[in-house]
């Protein structure tokens, strides 16, 4: 997520009338500058949380994990889950502590995930999880191994059920709180790369590929 | 959550054999550079995620909502829950797509919460979260009245019982692939402030306060 699209943009800061938004376009825009989900589900009676990558493929959200993980295993049943995918985007101060709150976009997705067998599907859903972390990785890297494939196990669920709210808008303070003397405004959350750094035992020469010169002039 | 402290300090990123961590100091400065965690609880049968502010305070986090929200009312009549507060550190990119993965410190915390209701209490929690936010403006602004305290629910969850895994290495790459032509290494991910927007109604001559410009200085 660069800082250009971290920031609340200019046009969104507008009291919104209701927070709930029916508009896949914004849904979409969310999943595709969230790097994580937190995958909710229950497991012998008892809620688990379970934070992990995720990358958005036209109608759904893919994840992937170990396939030896208990939970991941859990949602690959297709047990029922809720994806919750939040970005914080300001601090909205208000005058008074009570109106005070967050600039947020807040998705759930309510469904069951169903794991991705088939191995031209799960090379595709790997290559799509690799590309919205780090575009163009794909291509500089070489193809996963039958035994890589073998040992992660892909999660799909679909983007029919899910709600989405926004909060952009400025405080709404009382108008006694207005004439009073306490400061009101909005101060924006920003988040972005900083500069890469090689690893210890990187071979002398491999300059910086072009996908991590990608990030840090997004994140510049 | 400034630049400072979400950058993956030097000192941080060597290859831990398990991503396990039981210091406690590791999870206290977790949860209070985080500023939202994911609260799960079972809500007739099915798993609910909930993206909502948190404080730490000694041996307790903090979470408020209003008290007319459902999922707020199920967690405060002590339903078994599970809140996950997330930070993403970096991109590890490795030599293959496998082996790549995110620097992140992830806490999971299970109990039950309990409602805060005696109004001491009460203020003084919903001060601590004001505090968490932005330090300082609990001494710029008004005290809350009975009927803000009364539309505000509390909710504590003790610290008993909590997991932390830190993923802070460098790529793990195989022999073959450190001898090949993939570039490794780590792109951190950072957080900060933007510039202070006042609100369009904020009278003239308030100055930003001490607490919004402190912020600020963090984040520059």
């Amino acid at each position: 997520m660069a800082s250009k699209s971290a920031a609340p943009r200019r046009t969104s800061i507008t009291r919104l009338p209701e927070l709930g938004s029916a508009d896949r376009s914004q849904l979409n825009h969310l999943l595709d500058v969230s790097r994580i989900g937190h995958f909710g589900v229950v497991v012998d009676g008892y809620p688990v949380v379970i934070p992990t990558a995720i990358a958005r493929e036209a109608d759904v959200v893919l994840a992937h994990g170990s396939s030896g993980s208990r939970w991941m295993r859990a949602l690959a049943s297709g047990a029922p889950t809720t994806l919750a995918v939040t970005a914080l985007d300001g601090l909205e101060v208000a005058r008074s502590a009570f109106e005070s709150s967050m600039h947020y976009r807040s998705a759930v997705i309510f469904g069951c995930c169903r794991p991705v067998n088939d191995p031209r599907g799960k090379r595709a859903a790997l290559d799509a999880i690799t590309e919205s972390m780090l575009p163009g990785r794909v291509a500089e890297v070489r193809d996963p191994t039958p035994k890589e494939l073998a040992a992660t196990l892909v999660l799909s669920l679909a983007l029919d059920e899910w709600s989405l709210k926004v909060s952009a808008g400025w405080p709404d303070d009382t108008e006694d709180d207005v004439a009073a003397n306490a400061w009101a405004g909005v101060v924006p959350i920003m988040s972005g790369y900083g500069p890469p750094q090689p690893a210890p035992d990187l071979r002398p020469g491999i300059e910086i590929p072009p996908s991590v010169r990608l990030l840090g002039e997004l994140g510049g």
